[in-house]
Parts: C-alpha cells; structure tokens; sequence
C-alpha cells in the first residue's frame, strides 16, 4: 500500500499550476486536500475560474477549492498576463461556466482549518505568491507544527521579473519572508531547476502523441506558453516551473538538493524580492532550505508523459 | 435624539487602552459594536484578558470581544513590558477569571464582518499595532468603502520606541503602511497631542476625587502608568495616548486638525516605523490624514471628569 | 588676551551662510582659517562666487577660498534654487568680477592641510552638506585627530526637504552618516532651533538702522530670504540657520544643549537624510552630538546687531 | 607598430591582483601609466607594500605607485585576510623594504591628474573596491570625459562575500555605485567568468615548468591562494579573477560579452553590494555594462604561460 502526501496546492494557475494539479492528480502517491488559489500571474478571480476549468477538465469533484488573496500582504498588486495571457490560462478552449464550485470560504482559512484538523501532516505546496501562506500562519501561528513541509516553486540564485527576483516572490516578498522564516522545513524549486525543465518543440511533440482530452489541454497550454517565453524570454521552450514541486513529491530521486540559508530581501532598492540562497555557506545562518539544484530531465519528462498517458 | 457612531475599538489594553474602553463607554454618542485584541504592549492572550477585565468592571456584558493577532504581519514581535507591567495592566487588582467570555472568531474576521454587514459605516478605532485592521483589509479589501473613518493613536512627528517612531506604528509598520496607504480617510493622534494629554499629580488627585469603582481603578491604572513614565522616560505624568482618540468622538472641539500626507517608513535603518508628516507640504502628495496637532487640555480632562463621575 | 577659535567655514552661500561669515568676521573671538565651498543651495561654482563676493565686502583678503565638491558623494545632485534664488544670493546687487581669488586647491585638500598642519586644533563650521568634510575624513582619517569640534548647521527632529530631513543632510546623507560617526565631537545646530532664529519685519526693520555698507547688504539679504520663507514655507520671517553656529562660538550661552546619539538615516524610503535624535534616550548608543535645544533669541539678535553696528 | 593601451591599474594586492601586474607588464599592448592601491584584500599600507615589492620583482622602477583609499566612502572597513592571508600576499619570500618608492600624493590625485592630463584616453582597471575611482570622480567629475573605458573586476550573477555580493563590491558598494553610474563604458569581469579562471594543479604543475623568478613567485602565489580557496570555498584550484580584466586588453577574443544594465544594490539588507546584472533584459535601463559571459580558458592559460616564460 502506498503511502499518499496529502498536500494542499496553492496556486495561482496559470500555465504551469495546471500542468502541476494535472500530475498531482494522476498520482496515486498524492492525495489532494484543497486546492487554494491566490492573485500572482493574473488576478484572483481568474485564477479561481482556472482553478475550476482544470478540476473540471480532471473531473474532479470532491476537492474543495477556496479563493484567497487578491493583493500581496503589503505591497502594490502586480500581474504577469505578458506570459500567461489575459485569461492567465490562454492557449486551450474552456466552457466558458464552470462546474466545479469554490467554497464560502478564503484560502488562507481553508489552510488554517485543514492543517489545525489534520490527523497526519500537511504539505503545503505553493505555487504562486506565498500571500496565503503568509496569512495563515500570521492568523494561526499554531499551524506551523502540523505543515510537513513546504514544497514551493520560487526564487533562484538569479530573477526573471528584475535581475535579481523571481516573480512569485517578488509579487510578495514580505510573505516570502514570514514562510521562509517560519522554521517550517522548505523546498524550494527556483528558476535554476525550473529553466532546465523546458517544454521544448521536440517534447512538445513527444506529448502530443498521447491521445485524451487531458493531455491534449496539456499540449494546447505548452504550445501557447512556449511561444510567450520565445518571444518575452528569448527562450527556446516553455519551463514548467510549477510542475517540479509535484515531481518531487512522486519521484524525488529527479532532483538533488543542498541544504542552506535562505533569506528573503525586502528592502532592496534593485533586489527586492530575491531568495539569497547561501549556497558557498559565507553567512554562518543555519540552513532553513532544501535547495533543489539538479534535476533529471529524462526522469522528468518521462514522469509527465506517464502522467498524462495515465488519462 | 443623539447619531451615535459605531465603532469597534482594537486595542492592546494597556493602561491608557483601557481607560480609553471606559470613556468611550460612558457616551451616548458611541455605540461600541466590538472590542477587538492585538498584541502590542503585552502578548494578545494579555490583552484580550485585560479587554475581558474592563468589560467586567463596566459590567458589559453585550459587546462582543475578539482576539486578534499575536505577531505583526512581517516583522517579529515586540512588547512594551517596560511600560505597562507584566500583566500590561499592572496596578490595579483585578479578579483572576473574568466573567465576560471572548468570541470564538477571529479579531479581523469580525471586524470584517462588522464592517460588511453594517447598515451605517463602521468608525474604526485602533489603539494598538495596526495588525488586525491591515489583516482584515487584505482579506477582504472591500472593506473600506464601508469604514467611515479611522481614528488612531499612533505615530507623531516624534517617536518613542525609536528616535523616530512611536511604539503601535513601530511593531507594526508594514500594517500601518497598508492602513495609511488604503484610501480610508484617517484621523491621526501621535504623541505631538498624546504627550499633552500627561495625567500629573495634581489632575490624578482631582480625578481621585471621584468615588465610584470604575474612577477607581482609572486612579490607581493613571498612578502606576505614570510612575512608568517616570522611571523609563522622565516625564512628569503619564500620557493617556489611547483616550484622544474617543475624546475627540465625543467633543470634536477639543482637538485642531491638519489634513495632510502621511507616509509609513518601512525601509529605514533608524527611522523604521516613522509616521513621515508633510507639515511643510512639501513632497506634493495628497492629504490622507487628519493630523490632530492641537488639544484643548482642560476641555479634555473635564470630559474624562464628567465621564467617570457618570459612572 | 582673548583666546580665538581657528575655524574653517564650510559653506554654501547662500543668504544664511553669508551672514556666518559677516558675524564671524567681526569677532575677535574667531579666526577665520579658510572658507571652503560646496554645492548645496546652488552650484559650486556660485557659491564659491559668493563667497568671493562677501569677502570683498568685507574686504577680506588673506583668508583663502577653496572651491569644493559639485556633487555628493553618492546620490545625484539636488539645489535650493527655491529658497535662494538663481545666485544663490538673490536680493543684493554685486559687482560682476569679484576681487578676491580662489586657491588652486580643492576644500577638502585645503582642510586636510589646514588641520593636518595646525598648531592648535581646528574648527569645522559646516553650513552646508557635508560632502568636503567626508571627503577630507575619507581621504585623510587622520585628520580627525586635530579637528576640536564640528559645529554644524544641519538636521533636526523634524525636516524642511522632506517630512522627515532637512536640505543640508538630504543634500548628502551618506556625507552626514561619515561625519557623525567619525567620532569628532559634534554642536549640532537644527531646524528646531534655526526656525526660532526668524528675522521678522520687526527684527529686519531694526537692523535697517545700522547705516555701513555690511548691515545694508545683510538687510538686503534677509528682505529676499524672507520673502521666499513667506512664499514657499509660509513662514513669517526669514529663518538665519546657518548664523547660529557661529553665534554659538562667539557667545555659548545663547543656546543650552543636550548631549545625545545621532544616527544618519541613509536607507529610507520616506526618511532618507534624517537625523535621528535619540532625545529621549531609547537606543542605548553613546552620545555623539550636543544638540542644541533652546535659544536665548534676544540675545541672539543682539550680538547679531553689534556685529553689524562694528562694521 | 602596436598601439598600446594606456592603464591605470588600480588595486589591492593581493594574489590575483599581483599575477594581473605581471601579466600587464609583460604585454607590448599596455602601457602602466601607474599603480594605485586601495584597502581591500588587507589593509591598504599592505597592499601599497605589495604593490612596490611586485615592481622590485619586475624591475619597475618608473612606474609611479600611489597609495589610496584606506577605508570605503560610507561604511565600515572591511578585508579578507583569511583568503590571502595576514600580508596580503602570503606564499612567497619577498624583501622586508621595498626598494621601489612610493609617490607622495593620494591614488586618487594621481587619476585625476593623469586623467586630466592625458594626450590619449586612460583606460582604468580597477581590482579592488573601487573606493579610489568614485573619490576621483567625486572631487573632479570632469576626469569621466577622458575615460576610455573602466574594465574592472567585480561583481557577477552571485556573490562571494554574501550570497549576493562579490568581496570587491561589497567594500565599498557606494563607490561601486558612483561608478557603474558615471557614464564611463564598462567592462565587467565578475564570478561568472573568473570562477571559471581556476588555477587547478594541473594548471600549475605546467606553469611550474617555467624557469624564472618571475614564474616561480607567481606559482608560490598560486600554491598559496589554491590552498585557501580550497580550504575556505571547497574549490578545486585558485580563480586569478583580476587577471581576467589584463588578459582581456591583451588579447579581447578570449572573451564574449553582453551589453547590459547593470545596477548596485546599497540598501538591500541581505543583498547590499549585488551587482544586478540585467541579462533577461526585463528593466527596460539602458546598458552599461559590457559584461563578460564566456571565457576560452585554453586561450587564457597559454596567454599567461606566454607571459610567464618571456621573463
């Protein structure tokens, strides 16, 4: 019998976000508890309504999706539709109602509420802004003993929105730093890995040999956000940034990680909002981070296209 | 007939919190929809104990308590102990379980609730860090088109804490950086009026005059308040900050106002947690305060006279 | 015999700076080693004319002038055109060509010779940013050994540039922070005491009664400053800010001090330039200014008034 | 007939620093206007000693060596004895006196002055903090229009002395600032490239082959830095960073470059001293930077073999 990681993902869907509860999802070692959804590469409202189209995409029903944070915790709002499109889910067609239902309550409370009342351990995976985190344990310091750990998609040694700062936590850095100093145990996903697990046209078209509405979507998504990271990046696919946290979760073999400090600069004039991740060990801090630095593309890719065949 | 305002008062009593509670009690001009809690000058179990002590003096027994945050949004926690006693309302004797019980609900949710419910707008009152007001705007931003006002004790020209900033803004600053940046019209004590308002020897022993519980206790909070004040900063009496905001509910006249820019500084090295007022009207940016820079001192008195003889 | 102070005036003339010269000159308690220039009300290049310009006013011709830096040290550039018109000396008439020369010396190569190679220590009176000072102290630290005291027109609880500073220390915030934590005693003159020193229409008609060249061109000046004090900062006379320190070396007993920690504010967002004074003694850091809090005003306008009359 | 470029080679020796003098000095493609020294790697007494005891070495005699900055513009000093050890320059013997002399003006003189007074364009190359450039264009600014261009060492994507910030500008990231500002064309050799400049032991073992005093002094300086590299750093052998910015101006094809905005950090909190390398493009400044990115290390290495074997 497997052992499944119940994990609530906190996502700001987003191309990548629903690449990541399309995995999760296929995954008999994940039991999804909530999905929770915050603003980040669109507004919040958007962000619910994809939330809803890719649950009804999975045709999933029993899973409870709370809308959270519409603005950062301290800071002005920011967006990302250059690279997500103006639905934050362009590329694909989707009924324009949704099904699936969100529930009367916020995201931040469905946290709280779900980890307070958990008889095993939650993994909080977020893959947006960490605003609903942050909010959460600012109103419920308590859940802090009964998060396993957070496996978060954000920062890198270098910056996609400035030089020096990834978006997810440059949209809110100071809820990057209440999570990352929260003494929850992390593992951090940045850009240094998640550039290498790039969508290019040759695995564009290996996926496409799967036949099923999921994967078609899956198809549609990469193609749309492989050619906004063309144009915007100058890259030559699209990295599925998001989708490494439920990598690890099934297969964590795909990565290797250096354990280290991490701090989150919130005063910078040009780098505010990056992870300073000690990874030469100068600072004397403790090591408060799992820093993934290597990945396996083979194993990953192959991961995903088992994934998606399993629709 | 008298229009009342509706207020909820967040405090973190706190001596002058707590004669704050009495005086707005003793009005038929203010209608107290909630006490909420925060921690600030002592942890927010304390607080909200103390706020439970204060409704059992004014045996009120329908105002519904709510404890708020027990940390600022960002930073970590900082306590006044110096300042206000172990208890944070060392003096007098209190009995050691209050009969008045505290909602199970958390201080920004009610105030949330309070404030989107409410037929007429809600004047807030914050007398503390500003963590649970900040909380509830970024839950739930369309709160502040139904907030009247805010009318806080906070900041000044000076500081306290700091050279530069006062003690409520100064554990808080990213809150009161949300708070003042929110649009909601706002009405400022700092210490430039708060320092004014010092209970010396001679008004203590005219209030002490007055016999009755509730002017009781007031004495003996006003004589160990003021022996702090002494001890830590020289001053001659204690300031009773957090009243100035309910006496000017209660007898506007009391107090002058400036309308002018205020901005929170949440990146300096020393200057961390400064209310910057543009005086001088000299940064060109728009009025969002109501900057009280004049008491009438004998006006203030005798209303807190007349409001403890009432009792 | 008097004992005389050997001073160097630092300066950027500027109404208030070209009267500290004007009282300087006149006492037999000051000798005056240099005066050095700086960017600040104006360009350098103006302010070192106008300094050309009131020593051959006051015929002074052995005192050498050293032009100094035209920017601060890190930040961009900013003048006070506002206050002291396009000269920097707006009101009087001057001849074109001045007189006097200038050294073939930087200011802060002048002062670092000046002190490295007096006798008795010297006397900084900077009444401008502090960039020659830092300058000198970061090219020569050892001359902080020789310098007896800094006595300074800058800074203040409160500001004139913005909420939270005033010009001098904005100008150059990372100059003040070098000077103020070099260790070299510092009289710190603020705009707490220099907006006390208001030449009124009442104090301005009296000194019009002095009939000598000098007090007609102080009258000139001060009519002009007024009139942009009145315009700009509503003001009701002309504040003489930079006059104080020299009244001070003339006759101590017109101020009273308190002696206090400084801390230079360079990081802020809102109150960058700052002089954080620790008044009420909160940080535990170790004085390092006396900082002047009362002005005895009658006889500060006396001396000023015999020191016109003795011209 | 070569056209030579004219340099000031600025630095704080210092291995790296040492092997990038030599390496200057045996190229017909540089003339070494002059040596300046500032604090750095040790204090800057040391790195002035071992500037003139690398000329005893060289048999340089008319080369003017001046000593600089002995302390950064704004902070506190700070140095970096536990990578090359207390003289600076640990491994060889060297002479306890120096016969080469040292120049009785400030580093910072000297580039104004040979700046100023240049037929044909300086070329500054900077090794060290770049406290002695920012002074000269802080006391003459006029010097930047006669600037070819600055190629320095510092800086990069990642840091060394903090997980953001490389040693050289982190000393003195104000200075940095004023520098990467000036409009001067800069050229950048950072961590990114000079990390991939390791002296490993079989690069050594090969130089060691080399019979010369001069070569055997540069492989006891790489003996040296290796084994602190290794022991402080975990690397395999000794990055010669400052010699990158030399071996570029000798033979530039070793190098590619991207022409970029390139931002200091001076109010970070964990970031001070980043240089923000904008290679993604995403600010929108203008370039500033032509910044190093690709280094051929066999066209490096057999250009230093070549220099070591024509002593």
């Amino acid at each position: 019998m497997t052992t499944r990681t119940n994990v609530i993902l906190d996502c700001d869907p987003g191309h990548d976000d629903a690449i990541s509860i399309i995995l999760a999802n296929s995954s008999d070692k994940i039991y999804i508890e909530a999905i929770t959804t915050v603003a980040g590469n669109v507004e919040v409202e958007k962000t619910t309504l994809n939330a809803q189209r890719i649950c009804d995409l999975l045709q999933l029903k029993n899973i409870p999706i709370a809308m959270g944070a519409e603005r950062p915790l301290v800071k002005q709002s920011e967006i990302a539709k250059e690279i997500h499109g103006d639905s934050g889910l362009d590329g694909p067609q989707f009924p324009d109602e949704p099904v699936k239902k969100v529930e009367n309550i916020h995201a931040a409370d469905l946290i709280i509420e779900k980890v307070l009342h958990s008889d095993k351990p939650i993994t909080l995976v977020p893959t947006g802004p960490l605003t609903n985190i942050a909010l959460a344990m600012i109103k419920e310091p308590k859940i802090v003993t009964n998060i396993k750990e957070i496996v978060l998609m954000g920062g890198g040694t270098f910056g996609n929105w400035t030089p020096a700062a990834e978006f997810n936590i440059y949209v809110d850095a100071e809820a990057a730093k209440v999570v990352f100093e929260s003494g929850v145990p992390i593992t951090m996903f940045g850009l240094d890995i998640t550039h290498q697990a790039q969508a290019t046209d040759s695995i564009i078209e290996d996926l496409a040999t799967i036949k099923n509405p999921v994967a078609e979507t899956v198809v549609e998504l990469l193609n749309y956000f492989k050619h906004t990271y063309q144009e915007y990046f100058g890259f030559e696919g699209a990295p599925i940034h998001d989708a490494c946290t439920i990598a690890y979760l099934i297969e964590p073999s795909i990565f290797e990680f250096k354990h280290v400090n991490v701090a989150i600069e919130t005063k910078g004039e040009y780098a505010y909002g990056m992870t300073c991740v000690d990874l030469l060990c100068v600072t004397g801090q403790d090591p408060n981070v799992h820093f993934a630095h290597v990945i396996d593309q083979n194993k990953f890719w192959n991961l995903l296209k088992r994934s998606l065949s399993s629709y």
